[in-house]
């Protein structure tokens, strides 16, 4: 069986971050490396109530083949949501996907043909940079801080390239954990309107605010162009698979047909359980204690980074979300620094999967969701001990 | 937003089945034309049971993001499966999907370059063409009947193409009911050996004989091409999306990135609540229960065939699966058939779907899982009413 593989497959790497984490944890390593909410967090008990009521309401029809658009008063919910924002979107514009991975893979096989631009965020967010190659588009990369989106680079890329679509998280950003402000957000929309493109707003974080202001989204700028992605990974459980995407009607009717093609529906049993869990349960009241242990967890880390790293290290200030961001002085490989602080039992990811087509970046992500307060400052503390041996003065 | 889809989605049309049935399903009318397993076979109990020990003996890590390749333990329930059957099928080999669907997109995704041919069944499964037909392949159709693949047609179309994948579904094959015999097997296996191909068994019905002998996997004559397709679908319950690839370890790698970018991973629940059903009660006796049932409302439909139909009109004879098939006399069209049967209340899906470019067929798919056996005769009677005035003589 000699060279079968379809192109879009070969160019493909193994896993950065499986890779470099295989050996590395060690008992006693402290990570930073995960991206997974917290699972004490959980609600598990009203997550199996909720399946209990489901088996005897529902009963076997949810064990039934069932829509490939969705199960509706799950829908029915997602667009109520919405709405509460100030955003319009009818249940018919909205499908439930296998998380919202499938909804990037979904978007790329409706979408891309093989060299068609695709702008996206540098640093970027790694599962939509894997799903997009498989569809093999030319990565317009434009980089993102806390300022939001460069809209001179942008400007400048859109001069060059005519892409078909943008991909961006601009709350709480995986990996960086910033945030575009408003005033960014209506110059980015500003150049994009003149563009024939769709826009992705990627939101898993959205709701996960610790600080700061609500900031608008690119829907209110680009009603016809706005795609947003939605997830139920982070307000309630990750393991069900269940996100949405809720796109312009121009796209629905192909989204679904690819849907039908992918796996012919989403799961029928956990979208009942969290329509009920949400029916039964005060959501809101779960998301504010997610946020408020989250919101402790970051400001331990940023205090012990405050504290113990060197003042030449640079760090995002993450208003949501999971990860805050570091920056080396200039030229120190963060994948030098790895190997250091794996030797003192810590770990974190460095940024090089994060871009397309760089090496020994001086950046790293920190994922402060899933470790308690006191083992991020001990955490940090080793890692700042990293830093010094690998000499970030 | 102007000409934005990619060529590959451009090509595929709205659901046939889905556009024939919209308005033909009055009140009153007898369906044939689902492909539903039966809903009052599910075994609602022991699954609700089995979900409730999963949330209190597995507890938060079933709402946790999980393994890609699947839950381990299930895997190794199916490998052991496959070891019953005299199949050698490590746990390694085995990745679960969401549904045996996700598993056709997944090796269209890791094989097919535009244009690469791919050997399918004429008739064929539907579902089949529509995930792969996204991937542009040149389809090599090869006809298929009640004496399995027809190998001389086979041979001349291997003189002509050299494909990279088969597809087929060799046991009680959706849509025509029909069964390989085993020296057909034998032969089509020696003309796949000679290629560089994979070849792939799609096996969902393949427990669900109710007469007859088993038949080998073409696993046995090609050990290193075979690609096993599984699904619990149709002998525990389909709303879960659960099914599996077994690939031979030159596949693996890639299939378990394709898994990664198209979902990150199988919903985690159903998978454990399958695993505890499974662990809890005899599968093989809730199997055998569902046989009973289908074997006698497939000897319903039989014989109210073989009294009321014209003699003109063919018919399969499946030893197992959900489904018969018909074939009108020559020049007769199965969707003017399906026009006067509507006005008569019984419904079928005519054949062209089925076809790779072939259209008004003299063939007909007749669902019997999901009508008792009073309703199936009546339908049969109503449709022998549509044939006589069809003129089918």
């Amino acid at each position: 069986m000699n060279n079968l593989f379809a192109d879009r497959i070969t160019d493909v790497p193994r896993s950065f971050i499986r890779e470099i984490l295989k050996d590395a944890l060690q008992p006693g390593t402290i990570s930073f490396a995960g991206g997974l909410p917290n699972r004490d967090l959980f609600p598990l008990e009203a997550i199996s109530s909720a399946s209990e009521k489901v088996f005897s309401g529902i009963g076997r029809d949810v064990l039934q083949y069932s829509s490939s658009e969705g199960y509706e008063p799950l829908r029915e919910f997602i667009s109520a949501q919405y709405a509460e924002k100030g955003l319009d979107i009818p249940v018919g514009n909205i499908l439930i996907t296998s998380g919202s991975q499938q909804g990037l893979d979904l978007l790329g096989k409706v979408l891309l043909n093989d060299g068609d631009g695709l702008v996206i965020e540098e640093p970027g967010y790694l599962g939509a940079i894997q799903a997009f190659a498989l569809y093999r588009p030319e990565f317009i990369p434009v980089t993102v801080d806390e300022n939001g989106m460069d809209c001179d680079l942008l400007a400048e890329k859109l001069q060059q390239h005519s892409p078909k679509l943008f991909y961006t998280v601009p709350n709480f950003q995986n990996p960086s954990g910033i945030t575009y402000p408003n005033a960014n957000r209506e110059k980015v929309a500003a150049l994009v309107k003149k563009t024939n493109a769709y826009f992705i707003e990627d939101n898993p974080y959205g709701d996960l605010r610790f600080s700061g202001e609500h900031q608008t989204s690119f829907k209110h700028w680009l009603p016809e162009q706005t795609v947003l992605l939605g997830s139920f990974s982070k307000t309630v459980v990750p393991g069900f698979r269940l996100g949405w995407i809720a796109a312009p009607t121009s796209l629905m009717e192909k989204l679904i047909i690819a849907k039908q093609a992918a796996d012919l529906h989403t799961n029928q049993l956990s979208q009942c359980i969290v329509h009920q869990y949400i029916v039964d349960n005060d959501l809101n009241a779960h998301i504010r204690e997610i946020v408020a242990a989250y919101g402790k967890q970051k400001d331990a880390m940023q205090s012990a980074i405050e504290k113990h790293f060197p003042k030449e290290v640079r760090h995002t200030n993450p208003e949501g979300g999971m990860f805050l961001w570091a920056t080396l002085p200039e030229g120190a490989s963060a994948l030098k620094l790895f190997e250091i602080a794996a030797e003192k039992k810590v770990l974190f990811v460095p940024g090089d999967p994060f871009y397309i087509n760089q090496t020994h970046k001086n950046t790293l992500r920190l994922n402060y969701s899933c470790v308690d307060q006191a083992t991020i400052v001990e955490g940090i503390e080793r890692l700042a001990c990293a830093m010094q041996e690998l000499g970030c003065l």
